[in-house]
């Protein structure tokens, strides 16, 4: 355990061991930190706020925060959370593992995220999101809930299983994005969806089936299911799982 | 008033009674803070530029800044300022009461703001603009005010009482958001508007009425204008000012 | 050269004459800064990563990097590079002379940057662009490269010299934007352009040539090209290179 001669950490957090903290960090009481896990440096973990109510933020083993970083206390993550620099987590975040929260993507608290999310910088999730597993959302998008602001009214946003968002597009509340849907860079999406489909334009209109988009590899395979060709970062199992589900699709 | 050890405030700065200051927070010199104010860990406030010309940054009584923010000197807040974390605001704003700055947003300075403002995260206002009372900004609008960018020109954009402006949208230069207006999401604004209208789409079209609009608590009212149905964080007499003013409409 | 007592300097890191960093600010060790420059408070310098290799990040003479800024290592700038506030920059950026990062910006790294490029605030630069000489890209503006997320293809945008993106535009993977173009707010551009257009709209479209607008100054002259009429901030060489470049159109 290295925790940086500079770092601020309370004397009730709980921190496992290989965890290191760095320059300028504060760890705030009501934290529970993980084994092999690194916070660098200027990052405020475990900020309180009445909402939280006290309860403890998890950061579960083998993480990674990267600095500046703040979270709220009362969220919980599963293993192998991974973050760029300057993100923002608010309380009631419930995630599951292998989360990847990007530079300065903005977690409003209040809703639940899969496992296996990609989250790339400067994403915005409204409070009362439901996310599933295995999910893309790229930069600058956002998930609305407010269907008339200011309300007190919140219809959080719904992501199913595989699906992708590109970006700087914006879901309306109460919005349901079905299994391996891809919704087009600068869309908004406004009507409920079916599996499997590309929706694109503002307002978004449903375009065709993912599939018929095809790989720029020179193959001419198609696109999705992404899960077909792209790979890259996840572990055997979580490939083997898709191969089943493919799989079984095509009988 | 408990000023953290590893705080670096400057003996030129006045500072209220009931202050509280972070870790690794720096307060530079033309700066006045209220009474009964928090300034979190990781500020820098008061930062000098050629353009403030060494005038006081105040915050007045009764404020919260949330770590990580800046503020340059030579800008003026009202009373009970409310920031998310990492703001940043330039020179010359002028902001009236209770103004709420969420998480990232970005003020430009050389600007003005009213009573009651509330500003999400990540809202960009770009010099010169003019901003009302009582008005809400959603995550990730621009305010612009070059006609042809890069110019020298800057003609900042107008946004009246009561007036809300949705999430991902572009207000054009010199263009004025009537009182009660609503401007839908994803939009693109380049004409001016009539009070209490709904403007939507890229570029923004004349939709109805915003009191067209229902609420969709199983009410079946209208939405609009917003301040009939939702007072959450505005204090009595704010209240009681706006029944005066719905009763005067009715007659 | 006065470095704050607070900040935390690598003596790994090869420091110039006259050179003044801030408070609670990280220099690590594979860090070349130049003479005359300034970094300020809760910067995060030359952070590594596997992908940098070791490589020296080169921040050159008469530069100056404001707050909470991230560099990594790996990446090289020329001469007064100037940067707002909480700009990330990845490894592998190579940047010319003169460069402006606004504040919030984020550099994704692998990507070529020209001479006296200014990026406003919250501009985010996919990796694999290529950016050439005096151009502006406003608030908002999102260069992609993945033509079918998530890949493992990059197709990075080419924008060309005195190329203008107005705010809130997205341009999509493998685009060339040429020489002189400007590109409306709140546009998605998927087609590749002719010089010295204007395209706008979602998806965007060809309008007009740029030189059909016209300056809002009373003078009724165009507004295109820009360096007829804007020459805030440029030296005088500069300036001289682009009366020589447009006399040669006029023949």
């Amino acid at each position: 355990m290295a925790i940086h001669p500079t770092a601020i950490v309370s004397d009730k957090a709980i921190i496992g061991n290989q965890v290191d903290i760095g320059p300028f960090t504060t760890i705030h009481q009501n934290v529970t930190i993980g084994d092999n896990t690194t916070i660098e440096g200027y990052c405020d973990i475990g900020v309180s706020n009445h909402l939280s109510a006290g309860e403890q933020l998890h950061i579960s083993n083998d993480s990674h925060i990267r600095s500046h970083s703040i979270f709220y206390e009362g969220s919980h993550f599963g293993k192998q959370l991974t973050t760029g620099h300057r993100v923002t987590v608010r309380e009631k975040t419930l995630a599951g593992r292998n989360l990847q929260i990007g530079t300065l993507t903005d977690i409003q608290g209040h809703c639940s995220i899969g496992n296996y999310v990609r989250l790339h910088s400067n994403v915005h999730i409204g409070q009362h999101s439901k996310i599933g597993n295995y999910i893309w959302i790229y930069p600058y998008v956002v998930l609305t809930n407010d269907p008339h602001p200011p309300s007190d009214l919140a219809f959080g946003v719904t992501v199913e299983d595989f699906a992708v968002i590109a970006t700087m597009t914006v879901i309306l509340p109460k919005i349901t994005i079905k299994t391996g849907c891809l919704i087009g860079a600068h869309s908004k999406l406004g009507i409920d969806t079916e599996a499997n489909m590309l929706y694109s334009g503002n307002p978004a209109v449903k375009v065709c089936l993912a599939s018929k988009i095809t790989l720029q590899d020179g193959s001419n395979k198609a696109a999705y299911p992404w899960i077909k060709h792209f790979h890259r970062g996840y572990p055997k199992e979580v490939i083997k799982e898709w191969e089943t589900l493919l799989n079984a699709e095509l009988r």
